[in-house]
Order: C-alpha cells, then structure tokens, then sequence
C-alpha cells in the first residue's frame, strides 16, 4: 500500500471519455476526441449500491474487498490498482490488484476510522510488463538483442518516474547494464537472466506508467460506522412503567433500578419510547379508546403540549438532568439509551401555532390530521413535506437529533420514516453522520419492500424487518437468504424483532412458552441485530386486544402496567444465554456468514454462522413446532465449515450446556419444544479434554 | 401517447438532488438543499446496459418495453410516465405507465426512424389520484363536504393546466358545480356521484401536476438499426475464386455469375475478404508459407501495395467501377455486398511511408511487425493506438467506412476489431452511423468474453461467437441460454458461423455430410443471424492442413481455387431449405423467443422459437449423434407455446415436408442422421385440410 498520485487528473479524461455521447458529426477536430491513447477499460466494480448512486456500508475494522473488470484491446499486459481514501478530500492510497482470471481483478482495504470512505478502480496498459512477458518467449538472439535495447528503454522510464530516489539509482544502472550487454554481443542465456531479474523487475512496477492510465468515473462510497451498527442486542421498554405495580408513573430514576435486570439479561441498547410531553388535544384513553379518563397517560407518539415538543421531556418523567444521569448510568452498565424520533404533533405541540405553513390545511382551513381514509388518527398532526417552508421545516427535524446528540444519545430508532421524505431523510442523516459519524440510525418501517430498502440505502444503518410474520421454515430460509445474500446485503442491515408494542404477532398469542423461546432464539441468531419489547416478552404476555388483531390489550402505549421481573416464569434466563452466545460468538455478530442446512423435517430450521476465516462456527437447529418432539437429519456443508470428511468434531450447546460429538456430513438431532426448541451450539473441531467425552450422545 | 412538457427543467433538478453527495456541515442554507418538495423515487429502469452508460439495441419497428421501480413516502397516490425522443433534441413524447405491482411500473413506445432514440422515466405524487383514491373510502358526509371542496380546488388546478382548451371549460364547469354541491347541502350520494365522475376524471389526468415531478437523471439510449442487423444470412466468398477452375484469377465480373446461386441458397449477405491491393513484401505463399511462388496471390488481409491501400481495389479483380456494377446486380438478387474491414498494412502499405508515426517503431529503428511471441507475422504492420497522431490515425480509419460507404457498401464484417481500441470504435461507429444510420458492423472478434462482450456494447450491430466450439447439447444450451436471457440480449447480437476460412472445426473434418448438416442447421435456427464460408461448407470441404489444426489444406486465404457448384453432393439444396424456413417464419428472424425443450436423449438437442405474440413458433429438433439414429420423448411447455393441454397440434417439418399430429406435452421424435439430422418443424395449431392427414405417424 503505497500513496499514490491524486488520480483527480485521470478522472477528468475519464469522464471526458465516459461521460459525453460522441459527436454525431463525421467532421471532428482532435480536441472534441476523447484521449484515444487511453486503451483500458474498467467495467462492473462491486460492491456497489444502484451503480455507486448509494454507499456500501460497513463497520470498523472491516476490510473492504473490490472486484472489478479490467481489460484492453489487444495483447498487451494490463495492471490494475484500487484507490481509496478517507473523507471527500483525504489523499488517495493505492494496491495493486491481483487477477482473478476472465479478466476480473481484486484488491482490499481496510476501513480504520468512521465516516465516509471512497474507492475506485485505476487500469492500464503496462508497457513494462508487456515487455516482460514478451522477452520470456522470445527465441533468437537477434530478437532477444533488439528486445533487450527496447527494455533498456522501458526501465530508464521507469527510472525517471522514480524521481531521483534510491529506486532511480537501481533502475538506472539495470538499464545501463542491459543496454552494454545487448549491444556488446551477450550470449542469449545472460541477456535472459540480466532482462528477466525478478527483484529489479519489483522495483520497476513499483513506478508504472501511468500517462494512459484510465479511472473508472465513479467514486464509489463507503460508510463507515461503529460496530454496533451490525452487531446490537435491544430491549424496548416503557420508563412510564418502571415504577413497579403500574399505579404510579416510571421516572428515569425508577429506570436506573432497571439496568442491572438488562445488563443480565445482556442487552446493550435501552430503547425508550417518546420521552416528550404529550399532547392533551384528542388524547387516546386506554385500551385506544377515544374517551380517555382523567389520569389516563396519552400515547407517547402523540408528541407536544404546552410543556413543550421535540425538545422537551415529559415532567412525570423527570428532568433533563434525570435524563442525563440515566444516560450516564446506564453506560456504566455497558448499556446505550436508545431514543424513539417520531416526527409528528400532537394538536397541542408549540410547533402548530409557530409554524403552521409546516402541516396541510384542509378546504375548511383545519389542518389535516393524519388519516388513511375511513381511519382518522385525530391526535396526530403529520408534517407537510411539500411545505414551500421545506428548508425550515428541514432544518427544525435535523435539529431534534442534534439536540438529543447533545445529551448524549448516540442511537436513534426512527418511528414510521416512509410517512417523510426520502430526500429529507438523505440529507438529514448525511449531515448529521458527518458531524457525529458515531450516530446510529434504526428505521422503523414495517412498509412496501422497496420503501424499506430505500430508505437503507439512503442511509439507516438498521432496518426493521417482515421478520415478525415469517413463521414457517420456508418463510424464514426465502427471506433470511434474500436479507443476507440478495443485493440489500451491501446496504441493509435486519434488526429482527418477535414482538413490539405495536405487534403481538398470532404466533405468540396462541403458541405459548415455547413459540416465545423459538422466535427470541430465531432473532438472536438469524440477525446479527435484535430486540424485543420487554417485559412483555420476557413475561410472556400474549393476551390481544381483540380476536384476529395484533394489538395488546392493556397496552402500555395507553396505561401504565406494572411487570414482576422476578417471575420465575421469566424467560430472562433463556433469553442471557442467547445474549451470551452471540457476545462469545464473532459468527453470531454478522450476518454475512449465514447459511441453511438442509435438514429432512419442515419443522426443524438448521442453519450455520461462520465468521469469513471459518475460525468460529455456530450451528442453530430450533423446533418450529410447539407442541411435539421433532427430530431429522442434518446434511452439512464440511467444506463450508472448514471441516475435513471424516473428521470428528464437538458441537456444544451454548443453551443447555450439552456437548455432542459429530462425525461425517450427516447428523442427528432431536428437539423437545417443551425442554429447549432450540440448539445453538459451537463448532469445536479438536476436542479439549477427556471429560467432554462424558456428555456424548 | 401525447406530446409533453421537455423535462429539460425537472431534468436539471433531478441531477442536482441525486447527483452531489451532500453537504457535511448541519449549517445548510435553503439554497444549498435540493428541492425538497420532490418527494418520488425512480429506480432500476430497465432495460439498460451498464446503468445506461451503452445504448440498448433494437430495429425498426420494435416495441420498447420499460419498466421502472417508481414509489415516494407515505400514501399518497403516485403516477409516472414514460418519456422517449428520437436523436438528441427532438421533442419529448410520453405514456402513461401502469402499475405491475410492488411498485413496479410499465409501458412502452415504438421505435420507427433509424439512429438513436432517448428514453427515461418521470413520476410524481399525484394530488389529484390521491383525493380521488379518498374520496372514494370517505363515509361522513361532513367529511365528504369538506373533501369535495378540496377536490373543486385540485379540478381548478388541473383546468388551469390545461391553458384554455376544451379541456378547461370542462374541468372549470365540473369544479364550479363540485363546489356548489359541496357547499349547498347536497346528499353524499349525489357528491359522490359528481367527485368521483369517471369521464371527466380522465380528462383531468391529462393535466397533472408536475410541479413536484422527478425525472429519472440518466437518459437511457436505443440505438435503432434496420432489421437486417437483426435478421441476415451471410455467404462468405473469395472473389479470388470466382473464375471457376481455379487456375485463372478471379474478378468482380465473374463474381455476377454466382449471384443467382447465392440467391436460390437464400444468403441475403455476400461477404468477400479484403478486395484490396495485396503487399508484395513478405507476401506469404501456398498453405502459409513464407516462401511464395511466382503468381501466389498472397494473403487478401496484408493490405496495401504500391497500387494503393485500403481506398484501392486489387487490380485482378477489376476496378472500382466493376465494384461498383456488382453492388447493383447483387441488389437485383435481394443481396447485400459485405466487405471486410482489417486495419492494418502490409510493409508496402502506402500509409507506412506517409505516417510512419502512426506505426510502432523497435528499438533497432524497424516497424514493429504483428507478434505474439514467439510467433511473427512479417507481412502486417499493426496501427499504434497509443501513437501521439491518434487523432488524425482515427480519422484516416473512420475515413475508409466512408469511401466504401460512398460506393454502395452498407454492411461491414470488421477484421479483429479486438486488437483496435475501444475508443476508437466508439467514436467511429457512432460517427459513422450518425450520418449513415443503415450501416451495419460485424465484430469478428473471437477472444475474450469480456471484450468481445465490449465491442457490442459500444456499438457493433453483431457479433462473432463460440458457437463455432460449442458441440455437445450441455454447450449449445448454456451458450444460447447466455446469449439470450443474460444481460448481452440488450446489446450482443449473436451471428453464428460453423466454418470461416480460419476455422475448419475438428468436428466437420471428421464428422461427414451429417455434422456439416446438423451444424449449418443448429446456426441457421438457433440465430437469427449466420454466415457459412462457401462453397468450401457446402461442398463439404473437410481437409486440414495438419492433424489437431483447425487451418484448411489448400486455403483460399493464400492461392486461388476451383469450386464445382454443380456438385451433386452439395448441400446447397438443404442450406436453400433453412433459408427458406428462416424467411417464412418471423419467429427464426429474433433470438428473443429463444427456449429449450426437455428431452430424455443427450444426442437430441430440441428448442422453441416463438414470436412475442406466439402467432408463429418453430419446434426444431437435431440429432448431434452423425452416426445413430436418435430418438427421444420431448417434454413440451404447452402453456408457452400458446397451446391448451389436450389440445392436437400439427407440426409441419419445413425440410422434409413431413407433417406430424402431437397432442399433449409429450411427443416422440427420430432422427436418422444419414437422412437428416434435423426437425425444422413449424407449429400448425388448426389442421388445415383432410389431406394433411396422410402423413400422420
């Protein structure tokens, strides 16, 4: 890895060359020609997102691996180098590439600080190198002699470009050398050790010709993020309900006696609903009735009241400065507070008075509360994106998050994006990200698949999923294998949730203990990302609203419940030996590495993570099935997990402490839905002491 | 389809919004931001080659089929459409585009003027759908007041859109009565009936508001070619040759004589190789030899002499005028002269004394001759790309195509355009065909997937390919499954040749009468564009010069030779029925329609060819087996094939006139390879008369 000259240069005759359409007019003059000398041609560099129009993302630390087509006319040899650099304006570094035959050519870099990243692809037509691979083949000595002159040139160029360093020197001599012996009569066999000497060879590479080199146009961008944007375990949680039995309101205070119960539970995001005032206009009652009693709480996504909005925090909660020392508390617990940013307005919120060229008016001159026809949401005001007052109302948004940076929250989850603007969105989180890249984006849109994917692309660093509704083996493999294999792996990351306060999916209402344990274990291992909405989930709560809905009743949205963290019912248990897997497990911290298993029973779902240099291995099989005993055979990949045919190997389960030696491509497993439903064992090739002998099937 | 507003103006906000990165500083001001009132998303419009970097490719008369991934935030109602024009600046067309689900949209335009045509996709939030589309869910009647008002307004817009025409008067009289209804007490069944008036709806949708539309930033290009670019039978021939015996040279006017041959065989192209005056030094002798005799006539493509170079005809041949007078008889014959284009100079090319510069010089002051270590071709001088005279190189090339062009040819077969940069054939093709958009370029480029796969991209009308070495049925199924359903069917145009005078495949020397059969059949049905070297194919000629080489005895390429037309062992007779099959049925002429058949013989290789509207579709079968008759079951898609399940269906075999009667997805089929080799069997859904039925199996 050398640094190389800016190629800003070679760009503008790139785009010279690539950009403009020809002229149609048979009479050109040179200086409408592009640089015709320039023979090269860089096609099809990946990883790209819609042909460079969006980042790739990664985390810090990865290493970022380019391909890229790279050829010429002709029979002359072609070099390649990848480019890359920090930041818009950092300078440019450089490694060659290595040839991967049909014309493809790989390098890597490494991304070591957050941020934006930018690579492209140099070729070119490599006149020493020609000359190199010439010389090797040539036969007599005539030729050998006249070749031998020729390389004397190429070398002396090379020498030149070397600019007087210790390099120049080298060259120089080797080029004078070559040229007495070519001239001087030398015998074939030295002129052939003299022009083929591989370490001056090395140093002639070093400085190739690069006048007709050719970069490809594009600047292909990276963002940079911490790691905890593809790796992050989250806990929902209402601060309204810390208080114990739910007849008094939660503070951040009585929050702080939760964190110890989270940390052992080994999540390291706390994520709060709205923290704001909430509106009184139209407020919603319990149980989402229309009429709310006095005391009844108000939902915490109708945002604003006369205390103030976005910038503001509900007064039952606490102060600011309670805020601020939950933060610095739960940090003490490895834990970050998470912040719901949901962009809309109780009819109360300051913001309607100040400004309401933000929000649409109706022919009545009322404004227009949200509403999807015949539903009407009467307590909330959406903001109007086609406001003429956009760049205002941009700026008021962008200015929510930096105010909550400013008290020191780093991760966002975004209520309903798809309801605002993409272009909003672009601009926002880039400018934010630019100021603080540490910042971490969760997209809450349960939407149309490519709203979704839009909206990762144009910068969230985590997505929410259809995770939730993928019950069945085929569901779960068509949709993880799309998420991990389809284009979105360069761009959208899948935080995967069993339930949310909005979503009691049927599945948990009707399946019991062992459908919470296999849905938590699906998402702890499926998805580098997850939460869930706890205690809720935890406790087990499955009781709906209604028959054939998805809405909890007694939901906390409206009331304040009151949860026993010390049920023994819990699953808390369960649910620390999953965090702790994936804490163990580098496998279990990316999603790239994931493959299914095949397996000759629809109710049992195996599967294998693998981090890239096979050094750790999880193999997951859960029972889908609540109620019966399942049991099949596995077929595994050896190869894909780094094992030899025939040899044995461990696997020991992380959850239940069991060790199981395994032997040859097929295994057998049996899961009881009403013990575990789940393995999630370790790949242990080389067994450790005599004792794991004493646990063998 | 209506003539629109150029989006020339949506155009430039659509680049300013997706093409700069954004500002990293949070201190934006208004006029730093893109128009965030754009709140619709256009992506993945296809089709398009390389992001719309190359043109696509079609002929005249062709349907262009785009679709588009077109969506925005929230619930509004989006609509877009399809804008196209011809060349650069003519006037912007557009369609509607409909909705295909997941928010994929379609509609297409026709291409009926050669050169090169525009396309691209505009979108935008519809208010005017979008109040329709809630209209229709509303249920209170106050709620139905206010929103009839509100549609009054965007009916008031719309007419003012449509800038005092009928139009106007009509949606001003509809906005007027809407607001009196909604204002004057009239029942929600009588507002609803007025607001949701399906006529003038659709008038009003014919003036939507665009002032928040979004154009798709990259203008996709068609280049739209005559339909022989798609569709041509090309029989390549020596004029050398033409005399009869083989012992006196043969010219242009002996050439006429051939004409009705080449006619009754079908061939709609005549190709002769270079017809220039042929170098003298190190002119090449009889089979390739560096020792010529007196009165060796050398090899066509070491072009130039003291007579002239690539403006000159060969005086043995005649004159220019001769030239000139078979272009004209041959289109008396329904053909077209093809001539080879090889840009390169024998060492008494006159070029090689007027621009040395443009030649290659070694260090010992000699031209570089053409090489490839150890191997020399003394009698070629290779142009030097990388020459700083490239511009005036390029011009002097370009200028061949338009001597020739001036003299009546249309159709050039381009020698070893792989070893000529790209640049170049970029600007000169698209030069050329600006001002003579009926020309027509065959790149016989055999190399390289990448770069052949280049050449056509950047214009070549058609292409060379490895049909020549794909034998076995697992090759001529993955290579034409390649060829048409990969990304090249956008722009590789396949022209399938089982022999050239360099190639005489191991195949025909050892195969007999039955390999040539099935080879020239495989050509003439799986492409829609092929070429023989005649008479050598037809007549069989199978002798190489040296066992393992694919070089033929005796070849034209470097004496005269003597051809029998006459011959009664000539398969002109079997070639003349392809041809006459790929003329009857439009479904041989396009590779589009191009699908493989199932069957349970891996000698038996059988496919479909079918027109978009399936009006006509041809079943070929060949046995690939020239020793064993080979018979087999086919697996048809009834469903593809426009055919009902338990329908009868006649094939007709358009070689031997065989008629059969097939019913059912599963059909039997023979081939005795010494009658011949193939099926060429067209589809006759309806049996035509009682007779047919004689010649039932």
């Amino acid at each position: 890895m050398t640094p190389a000259r800016p190629p800003e240069g070679a760009h503008a005759v790139a785009r010279r060359h690539e950009g403009t359409a020809m002229s149609p007019s048979h009479e050109v003059t040179p200086i409408e020609l592009p640089d015709g000398r320039v023979r090269v041609v860089v096609e099809r560099v990946s990883p790209a997102v819609d042909d460079g129009r969006f980042p790739i993302k990664r985390v810090l630390g990865d290493r970022v691996v380019v391909e890229a087509d790279c050829f010429a006319d002709g029979h002359d040899a072609v070099a390649c180098s990848l480019l890359w650099r920090t930041g818009g304006d950092g300078a440019w570094h450089s490694a060659p590439m290595a040839q991967l035959g049909n014309d493809r050519w790989r390098a890597a870099f490494t991304v070591d600080t957050l941020g934006s990243w930018s690579y492209t692809v140099r070729a070119w037509v490599d006149p020493f190198l020609s000359w190199r691979r010439d010389f090797e083949r040539r036969v007599e000595l005539d030729d050998l002699r006249v070749a031998a002159r020729e390389g004397a040139l190429r070398i002396e160029e090379a020498a030149e470009r070397a600019d007087s360093g210790a390099d120049t020197t080298l060259l120089k001599a080797w080029a004078q050398e070559l040229n007495r012996a070519a001239t001087g009569g030398a015998a074939a066999e030295d002129l052939r050790r003299l022009a083929l000497d591989e370490a001056r060879a090395t140093v002639a590479t070093r400085h190739p010709d690069l006048r007709h080199a050719w970069v490809h146009p594009r600047t292909y961008s990276v963002t940079v993020e911490r790691p905890k944007a593809r790796h992050s375990s989250w806990y929902e949680f209402f601060p309204r309900s810390a208080a114990g039995d739910g007849t008094r309101h939660g503070t951040f205070a009585d929050c702080e006696a939760w964190l110890p119960y989270v940390q052992r539970m080994g999540f390291d995001v706390l994520y709060f609903p709205p923290i704001h005032p909430i509106g009184r206009v139209n407020r919603k009652g319990r149980n989402n009735t229309l009429e709310p009693q006095a005391g009844d709480p108000g939902s915490p996504w109708a945002i604003g009241a006369r205390e103030g909005g976005h910038h503001a925090v509900l007064p039952e909660l606490g102060t600011l400065e309670d805020f601020h020392r939950l933060v610095k508390r739960a940090g003490e617990h490895g834990i970050e507070i998470a912040m719901d940013i949901a962009f809309q307005c109780a009819p109360d919120h300051p913001w309607v008075q100040e400004h309401p060229q933000w929000f649409r008016k109706r022919a009545d001159g009322s404004i227009q509360y949200a509403e999807n026809p015949p539903k009407k949401y009467q307590d909330i005001y959406p903001f109007d994106f086609e406001s003429d007052d956009w760049p205002a109302l941009w700026r008021a948004l962008a200015g929510v998050f930096e105010f909550w940076i400013g008290h020191g929250v780093k991760i966002f989850r975004v209520d309903n994006p798809h309801t605002k603007s993409f272009g909003f969105w672009e601009w926002a989180i880039s400018t934010i990200r630019g100021r603080h890249p540490e910042v971490i984006f969760l997209s809450e849109a349960f939407t149309r698949p490519k709203v979704m994917h839009r909206l990762a692309k144009l910068g969230y660093s985590q997505s929410y999923t259809y995770f939730t509704w993928r019950n069945t083996k085929q569901e779960l493999v068509d949709y993880f294998t799309e998420l991990t294999r389809g284009p979105g792996r360069e761009y959208f990351r899948p935080n995967a949730w069993p339930n949310t306060p909005d979503i009691l999916p049927a599945a948990l209402q009707w399946g019991g203990r062992a459908v919470f344990m296999s849905r938590v274990a699906l998402a702890a291992t499926l998805a580098a990302n997850y939460g869930i909405y706890g205690p809720a989930f935890e406790l087990q709560e499955a009781r709906a609203l209604r028959a054939g809905g998805e809405e909890y009743l007694d939901s906390e949205k409206f009331e304040l419940r009151g949860w026993n963290r010390d049920d023994p019912a819990s699953l808390a248990g369960f649910i620390a030996a999953l965090n702790r897997a994936r804490r163990d497990n580098p496998a279990l911290q990316s999603d790239a590495g994931l493959r299914f298993i095949e397996v000759d029973n629809d109710q049992l779902l195996a599967y294998a993570k693998a981090t890239e240099d096979r050094s750790n291995v999880v193999v997951c099989v859960v029972n889908l099935d609540p109620h019966h005993v399942q049991s099949g055979w596995l077929q595994l990949d050896l190869a894909a997990l780094g094992l030899e045919v025939n040899q044995a190997f461990q696997m020991h389960d992380l959850l239940s402490g069991q060790h199981f030696l395994w032997q040859g491509p097929r295994n057998y497993v049996s899961l009881d839905p009403q013990r575990s439903p789940a393995h999630v064992m370790q790949l242990r090739s080389r067994l450790r002491r005599e004792s794991d002998f004493d646990y063998f099937l």
